[in-house]
């Protein structure tokens, strides 16, 4: 199963977007564009060029491909379906072997706290391209939403063998899931082992603006202040060798290091590095 | 000024399409597809794809650059603009000279009444492919519509010089427009030329179901029976010469008929038969 960020969602020209979720969608179903990031390999832009010329809003890109999951999402969010149960559906179209749940079905829509003022996810992400500096970040209406039903039917069944917080954005991506009622105590009260993987190599982030939003929130941008983030949500942190020198530190935080290499550039180093998260988890599982 | 049935119009994955006023469009920005007679010329086909993939509705095609038309105008008449002030905008960003009105801004949805029941026009059009027998034709809301407040502005300034009922469906595309209150007292009351042009060459509708439904709502498919449609409301109809042999039957109505070529098959075909029809409405003009 696979729990993600629903706070970058947002409504734009009238459709729903969940740009996390497509993201990992993409990824998964093995059609998403490896050079940009996001999207989908060999879109094309027809829409995107034609709503130019009528004087459409342009700063956030949908590709033609892309605009048929937003499209069909939104008609069946407006007839009552819930996200989880729209995105279970298209993974299943889309030949996705995996589950993958929107941390909630309600909204909490991020809001990050700049010296401009606040903005929502994308204003602050794409339209002004992560520049403002960042105050604080607040997942307006977390305290209300509930945790999606998988995640929960899952933690009640006693369904989990380990979870693992990817390389991710800890302050964008990770917090607001966090932020759902039951998903830090699911995480505190755990049985089973929790590993992150730190999204820092080198004090910098391989990408997106991590290193940077720390630096803004008094935070020094290093793997050992990931390690106090994940304090007490996590058994082991996994270091890239470039950060080798502070797995004592790790350590002394009660959070076991393991020092590999972190950084993806090949499928094989991504398979690798799976590998060797599972292997640990399974070997954290058996101590006591 | 053209004025377009809007009839057609239907809200189709959230989006509400307006067929008639975007092919006028199209047809007028020198971008329609000439083969298939709808859409953009050179159009592509992603989202449809991507759509068919997630399990989403294919019967309606909406090819990528058409779909940014839908997606903008929704999202502008949610916001409370109305179909005419958005029309004018694209016209303007399109580079169209000509005023495209459509009929009214309510809406006046068409319902077909068939032998299997009623249908909603698309329904009827292009799920159903005009199959189903007619047994009548509803424009549903048409008595609290209001004309679209350019016709009527036009109307009260004396602004018309002419109106030609172009080579359209009488029963779907044109009666739509004249259920709408006012529109047939225009033409009823008219102190200028009101000239039609036979949609029906040799009994034939040169494409669409026009033919079809006459026969099964018991006319008999000749442009002698489009005369009969339109009297009261016009001076003059324009024949094929196929059916020159009815010019004395359609004199008969009090309907002048004026023989020419009606067939456009060439850019040419049409501004000759523009130009005739002009010519005929400066000559009619000039009648005491």
């Amino acid at each position: 199963m696979v729990v993600v960020n629903t706070g970058d969602d947002f409504e734009h020209l009238g459709l729903h977007i969940s740009p996390d979720v497509d993201t990992v969608v993409y990824a998964l179903a093995g059609i998403s564009d490896p050079i940009q990031g996001w999207g989908i390999a060999g879109e094309t832009w027809g829409f995107m060029r034609a709503l130019e010329t009528l004087g459409g809003e342009t700063w956030f890109q949908l590709g033609d491909r892309d605009l048929a999951v937003h499209v069909e999402r939104t008609r069946r969010l407006r007839k009552g379906e819930t996200l989880s149960s729209i995105t279970t559906d298209f993974c299943e179209r889309l030949g996705i072997q995996h589950r993958i749940v929107p941390m909630s079905d309600d909204p909490v829509p991020t809001i990050v706290r700049t010296e401009e003022g606040p903005l929502s996810f994308q204003d602050y992400f794409v339209r002004r391209r992560s520049e403002p500096v960042v105050t604080g970040l607040e997942f307006s209406g977390a305290e209300q939403a509930r945790m999606a039903e998988a995640i929960s039917s899952a933690a009640l069944c006693g369904s989990f063998s380990a979870i693992v917080i990817c390389p991710s954005n800890p302050y964008l991506s990770i917090a607001p899931i966090l932020a759902v009622p039951g998903v830090r105590s699911l995480l505190e009260q755990r049985r089973f082992p929790a590993i992150a993987v730190s999204p820092l190599v080198g004090g910098r982030a391989l990408k997106g603006p991590a290193a940077k939003i720390m630096h803004e929130l008094g935070k020094q941008p290093s793997a050992l202040e990931i390690a106090r983030f994940y304090t007490g949500l996590i058994d082991a942190l996994v270091l890239d060798h470039a950060d080798a020198v502070l797995a004592d530190s790790v350590r002394s935080l009660g959070v076991t290091p393991m020092i590999t290499n972190t950084i993806m550039r090949e499928p094989r180093d991504r398979s690798d590095l799976a590998a060797q998260v599972v292997a640990l988890a399974r070997s954290a599982a058996r101590l006591p």
